[in-house]
């Protein structure tokens, strides 16, 4: 009945433009690395994933590409057995596999995610069906998505200023913040943090809270600063921000500022993989995930978490890293399928000035994404961009994300940030 | 791309011969009730759906049934807003809806599941899929079943012995087990207790034991123990059973037996519904989860509760009341599918001569049941006997389950055991 068999996968690294963005740990370099991944089955048929390229990464991915000839696309949950066995004999070598913040997430479910992803792409195409569909079906036709903005400098060392300019003041935020909501229509403002001293960043979100009146804002150190920090800024923050995420390392550390913050605590760096709720939830660390189907184990699997945030009480929100069209259709599918989507998804979108899918199947309306039209995940790659970015990667020598060791070429004595305000 | 709309919805209460199985609060009537949940297309196709059929219930499935023309058979997780909507407008009115044991599930959960399977039924059918495809396809191609063994008499008052015969001592216990293993493979056995004195029940286990050596077994008692009965029982059940099911009502006294007991405890009294889980978690109640579509909200949500399980260190397995093939059929794709079902589930198919759907679909091979060759559910009614069946379910005059009341009519002294022993 159902005999279709993968035939061939793929995984093409690529590299796109990427601004100066500034973060706890360093700032983001010229480009950001993504794989593309390419499922195809015997048919003819052909589905789409998107996730990170770090080297580590990328040999965990191919030693699962080589693996994956001849099972069924249909049989997604066996997939996950499937990548276990490939990890587990050792495919694709040590280490972390995604250098920047996520640091503790569960190997497995991160290799597994493209694929899965690309799998519901290649049946929703199979059975002319959007993946919205065979993730139980629509319960809002559009997905809310914030404004993220960021500290940054007016253009890479050495290079012209971009189209953004500097953010290193209020002011200048404050106008960041202005072209987003007036290009996007974005409803819920995000402001990544941990850059400057705490005190510098309430006083941002201040101006963005006299500048958007009403609107939802969010400040996002990454960890930065300590539990006594973490307690004090979330009450000076009391009233302006409709969660502060991260404002410490671990669960222990969140649990203590969140027993004093009046304002509820999110987390994409203490809870990021299953194994991580139970203690989570045992300590009241954290009142609002933000899931991230890159790193959850692809959009079942997201699913699942969110329904374990509805049964636990948590909110639930949508972390991002820098991405492609092929990602926003993922998040925009599995959030249309998501009842629980208490706040606005992160993207890091309108940063992004080139892509591997040709365009129009994704558009901003007051800051929401609807659901694309197509089958499958609804986004068609461009042979044309996909080769063009990926001679990009393969140009320009960049093999690891290394916000860190980009911000030492200009500042030498620069040191992570966490847990040291 | 999926412009199908239900066009119509019918639920058919049947009526269908049940021996005389004896559990802590009565003993089954001549006929069990259920109720066929028919959901077709405005282009022709049909899914199928089986719930309770008690009388409070069937006006709520009415209700809801009315309510569905129109809606996307696609979007069953929408599915659960409706029957929410309905219930919340008064839709089928008061009253728990089920009655026997089940007493705290979700309404909601309840009255939406025979609609989400017969949703998927269909779905299956339009696309050409069995259903275990549409919940992430299959990590096993068959479901391991238990032997339900029971207590019971000759035959109902009145009439003659039924085909299996009187169950009351050890012997005849070993003798109903060793003829569901002979005729249906079975390789785990559970027993229904609640009926005779804890320490008869447990040399009832003895015997099968020496039986049926290195066979898993299980005790039910439906919470006909307190929880000094239950901490004794669970010591003289030690190294006899792969679990203890039920011995306490109660999280508070579930939690308390677990504590003492040397095997993991199993439920599907004390954590029927989502909102059951934060606390059973908390207090370590419960290491065991016999899920059951039939009050989890369906398929899906099922697949939510084994994630659950799955992440916070609970065992798997799954519940039967009295049922026929539409939902062996559902049971079959959701365990197919389900990867961390850790124990064979229950059934109650042996003791059921009639059914609604045609004969051969489903067979038990080794005390397992493989997934249904056809597209969705796999199982076709049988028109006639479906209308033999309702016909008999306006003939019979049951109209709500009532084993206490049954039991009455032959011992009017018969109190319900709660916490009793």
């Amino acid at each position: 009945m159902n005999a279709r068999r993968i035939s061939r996968v793929e995984v093409v690294p690529v590299a796109f433009a990427d601004p100066p963005l500034l973060n706890a740990v360093g700032v983001h370099e010229p480009f950001a690395l993504r794989a593309v991944v390419r499922v195809r089955t015997d048919d003819g048929l052909e589905g789409l994933g998107e996730t990170y390229a770090d080297e580590v990464h990328l040999r965990r991915l191919a030693a699962v590409a080589a693996a994956l000839p001849g099972s069924d696309p249909f049989a997604t949950t066996a997939l996950r057995r499937v990548v276990a066995d490939v990890l587990a004999r050792g495919g694709g070598a040590g280490g972390d596999g995604v250098a920047g913040m996520i640091t503790g997430a569960s190997t497995v479910d991160r290799v597994l995610a493209p694929f899965e992803v690309a799998c519901l792409d290649l049946q929703g195409r199979a059975l002319g069906l959007p993946v919205v569909d065979l993730l139980g079906g629509r319960v809002r036709d559009a997905v809310p998505y914030s404004a993220y903005l960021f500290y940054k400098w007016a253009g890479h060392p050495g290079a012209d200023a971009d189209g953004w300019g500097e953010a290193l003041t209020p002011d200048q935020l404050v106008a960041q913040a202005r072209r987003m909501v007036e290009g996007w229509g974005f409803t819920a403002i995000k402001l990544k943090g941990g850059v400057l001293p705490p005190d510098e960043e309430v006083e941002a979100v201040r101006a963005l809270a006299a500048a958007f009146p009403g609107t939802p804002l969010r400040l996002d150190p990454n960890a930065a600063w300590t539990v006594e920090t973490g307690i004090r800024v979330a009450k000076a923050l009391d009233g302006l921000v409709e969660y502060l995420e991260d404002p410490v390392p671990g669960i222990d550390g969140m649990a203590a500022v969140a027993a004093a913050a009046p304002m509820p605590l999110a987390t994409n760096m203490a809870v990021v993989a299953f194994d991580q709720l139970p203690p989570a939830v045992a300590a009241g660390a954290v009142q609002v995930v933000l899931g991230d189907h890159h790193f959850w184990g692809g959009l079942r699997r997201s699913q699942l978490l969110a329904g374990t945030c509805d049964t636990f009480g948590l909110g639930l929100s949508m972390h991002s890293n820098s991405h492609l069209g092929i990602s926003l259709a993922a998040m925009t599918h599995l959030g249309a399928a998501t009842p629980n989507l208490t706040h606005a998804c992160d993207t890091h979108w309108p940063w992004k000035t080139e892509d591997v899918v040709r365009p129009g199947a994704l558009r901003f309306v007051d800051g929401a994404v609807a659901v694309p039209a197509g089958p499958g995940l609804g986004v068609e790659l461009d042979e044309d961009a996909l080769g063009a970015l990926h001679e990009r990667y393969l140009a320009c020598g960049l093999r690891s994300r290394d916000d860190t060791g980009y911000m030492r070429r200009f500042d030498p004595a620069f040191e992570r940030k966490l847990a040291t305000w």
